[in-house]
């Protein structure tokens, strides 16, 4: 260890020690660049100072409100400036944010409510009715209601509750922030559907947000005042940590709120769109957009996409459209992207195919990790880099995530040996890039949303003719996967497939709920578990 | 702050925790680059795969050797592979780097011996006499010798000592690394020339110098596999954390041993030189180069200049050959350079003059500093942005110094209010950028180095016929400033300028000694203090 033989006086003071935040980044971007556009929204556009004037009016409004330190303050709300707010003006008061996926059902958003314990929720009038059936099922008290209307996007205030533009009016645009005093305070929630029907609260810490931003500029190979568009949903690990990011490099945040070809392809046209992140669907939109959407520009626009690999058809036909795209691959438990399939200049020469079986791999550790491997969890030794031996991946270092809420044990067993266990199986390539072989974990990913197959599968069981379920991915082309259900009925029973799926559909967020149903006789081993093996392959062929 | 109310299992662990240091951007850089070219000397080119092998090799030869962990290693070496490879080999067993500047006088090298007590000291073959010279000198135990022989540059091993390339082979290229337990664990120590007479040991961390690399890449608008040429001596605040930041970025190192235009010319044209740091010297001496020395190239090389503000003439001249030059200031107090005179796009369309004194400003804060402003040091409240007020630059921040090695005293003192007081005065422009209006600490400094003018001063006053000396700087073209001394003799005594400076000579390093000697009565204030202002009004006239 690298200490002196004589250490006195050299221990951190105010001077020389700041617990790491992105907070800071805020506050330098409106120091280094106030006349730089922070946020444009349509026809709302704003500065550095005025963003600024903004996180302090919102941070103090919270506090008046009484909202406390260690609250969480939860969101319901697409990509529009209050959610971009809310990144900086809940932390600003020592808040804890909780985004909440817009898309899914009421059980869900209780379970989460009550769970979070959130004191207070910003949400969208477009999701108003969903949030109050929500804080109507809890058990728990529920929290207090601030509605962000949007009049740019038809949706008035329902004049039920206080609105997101009377709360600001309300702060002080000079107010003080409260800072952490340590790096590892808890700066938000996020859930996700894991294997098991109910999502699990993943922890961010200050010091990961801000660590993961600044690693993530470099692999993005990003410079000075970038124009970052919000395709990823800030929901979705913080909108993989890119709010945090933006005043790091007096970048400017273009929300969009519909994520449509017009609106995404006049960004780039109009606003100079140099980067954004999105599930390889969004690809695609734009590959298939109405030639009146599309728009010309004269950039290389930078795109990292996640999710899914992707398809070597959609990389032939969007790069040519000036796009640079760059697979990533993550989880919620690593602030999103944490693994990046960096491109090398010795393969700048290829072609079709063999550049998109390059691309398409998941690749090597971001910046802010420490190791990112493939490992047998059994020995926790790293498999050989022979492109076929198995393993799962695994990560360690300063962007995984600080645990599930209220669940030590899950957090302990998620961390056994010191590596974060991913689930996901996958092989190293000679060159050491990691490339997944199959998701160990029972997950499905539909238009970049992860669905539990179990959560599926314990709704359709409770269907009353049911007696077995299993959900499975079916390919699809316009969403990648969606769920696809195998269902026994119990003897002497019947139902169609449209009864089951609409059955489904009335608990279950759209996104979850199965696109195709079959009814057969599940494959199963001689212990009885179901082989899903099987099932998957027979879903590739419906 | 931010604590959630159930903090239960959220605790720091080895999967989410791992203190921060410039080792791992090394092991990280060895896996995603092991092919990229981490190191050119010469003919000497080594990929990350066999850098990171001769870091072990020399981390556990070291300890071979009997260093152990907190134990520090010095050097004596110019900018040649050893001393890039020395930045990681010893933090990668624990000890602390001492890199000492070549240009030093024998006292002043046998201080800093005896201060940092180094146990060893890897010298160049053409500094050995300086090093044994000042262990002979020394008052403790003289620290063992490695020599490093440069057969490139004619530099012959003396036969005297273990050569470096001998300590190599002792070591084991595969062997472990020890890793920080704490990311305030010390990393180097570099002393640094202030008001007094005596240099202080400026020590930093392991948190602080990944940080300040980092975020260094972001100011320099850096992306991936920059080749970057060392310029700034390596033994200048670690060579300004640059050698720590290249494999964060898969860079490439070129070592450069002699400053001069030729061999700066060739490493551009020949290995795609892209960035590099300096005084504005080097940039002198690019634009004055011979015309056989210039190389054509068609890339832009971006520099960090720092030491003095470019001149208007420099920058009209340098730019169109190809550079772009950035401003930075910095103290070695703040790991190098920690402000810097960030371009907008709003001042694209200056020229000339105009654009010269908006780029010889010292600038805002680097992302790794939290607060550098101007204040009033007794109110510590900051000036106005009015370009009139003075105060002292301060610093706040995670790039600052951890303190002074064996003085608590002058540590506190240089943190008091919580910043670092720089001793620059300064003040803020109406855009909140820093430019320094005069130098507080009694300061010269020579082609980049800093010399303390009471050091010159005692030295002189030694002198037998001298009664009072003055050491102020005088303008150079060359050198920017160079130390001028006025002069009292005793009456009765008499003596030449020749004299003083070859009797100055004998115990200062070359750069210190005066270049001119002015005997005349000094101006004096009513209580008998000097009025150096006057005098440096003269020197300007000289």
């Amino acid at each position: 260890m690298g200490w002196l033989p004589d250490e006195s006086g050299l221990e951190k003071t105010a001077a020389n020690y700041v617990p790491l935040t992105p907070l800071s980044f805020l506050v330098r971007a409106a120091q280094v660049f106030p006349e730089q556009t922070a946020l444009v929204y349509g026809e709302t556009r704003r500065t550095y100072a005025e963003h600024r004037a903004r996180i302090s009016r919102l941070a103090s409004a919270l506090r008046d409100k009484g909202i406390k330190s260690g609250d969480v303050v939860a969101t319901i709300l697409p990509n529009v400036p209050p959610q971009a707010e809310a990144h900086f003006g809940v932390p600003a008061m020592g808040g804890v944010l909780n985004t909440i996926n817009t898309r899914l059902d009421v059980d869900t958003v209780a379970y989460i409510f009550d769970h979070a314990g959130a004191k207070m929720v910003l949400v969208d009038s477009q999701f108003l009715e969903l949030a109050e059936e929500a804080a109507d099922r809890m058990e728990g008290t529920a929290p207090i209601f601030i509605e962000c209307s949007d009049d740019q996007a038809g949706r008035k205030a329902s004049g039920r509750h206080m609105t997101y533009e009377e709360l600001m009016e309300s702060g002080d645009p000079e107010a003080a922030w409260d800072w952490p005093e340590d790096e590892w305070e808890s700066i938000s929630i996020n859930y996700t559907s894991g294997t098991t029907g109910r999502p699990k609260g993943v922890v961010y810490h200050h010091r990961g947000a801000y660590l993961n931003a600044m690693g993530q500029v470099i692999s993005w190979r990003m410079v000075l005042n970038p124009v970052y568009l919000t395709i990823v949903p800030l929901f979705h690990c913080n909108g993989w940590c890119h709010t945090w990011m933006m005043p790091l490099v007096g970048g400017t945040l273009v929300c969009c709120r519909d994520i449509q070809a017009k609106p995404i392809f006049d960004a780039i046209a109009d606003e100079g769109v140099t980067h954004f992140g999105g599930a390889p669907i969004v690809l695609n939109t734009l590959i298939n957009a109405k030639d009146g959407d599309k728009r010309e520009f004269d950039h290389i626009v930078e795109v990292f996409t996640a999710g899914a690999p992707p398809p070597p058809s959609t990389l032939k036909r969007i790069e040519p459209m000036g796009f640079n795209v760059t697979h990533v691959y993550g989880l919620t438990e690593t602030y999103g992207p944490a693994t990046e399939c960096t491109w090398k200049p010795m393969w700048d020469g290829l072609e079709g195919d063999e550049r998109a079986a390059v691309k398409a791999r998941q690749g090597v550790a971001m910046p802010f990790i420490e190791n990112n491997t493939v490992m047998d969890p059994e020995t926790m030794s790293e498999v050989a880099h022979d492109g076929e031996t198995q393993g799962e991946i695994m990560y360690r270092g300063n962007g995984v995530m600080k645990g599930y809420y209220k669940d030590p044990e899950k957090t302990a067993e998620s961390f056994e040996g010191g590596y974060y266990h991913t689930g996901d199986l996958a092989v190293l390539e000679k060159d050491g890039y990691i490339r997944i072989a199959d998701r160990a974990k029972d997950i499905i990913i539909s238009g970049g949303e992860n669905i539990s197959s179990v959560e599926v599968e314990g709704v359709i069981a409770g269907h009353e003719a049911v007696s077995l379920c299993a959900v499975v991915a079916k390919p699809d082309e316009k969403w990648g996967e969606v769920p696809c259900a195998f269902v026994e009925l119990k003897d002497g029973c019947e139902a169609t497939e449209e009864e089951l799926i609409a059955f489904a559909r009335k608990t279950l967020a759209g996104f979850k709920t199965p696109k195709k149903v079959v009814f057969k006789e599940l494959p199963k081993t001689s212990t009885g578990k179901i082989q899903k093996f099987e099932l998957r392959q027979e879903a590739k062929t419906l």
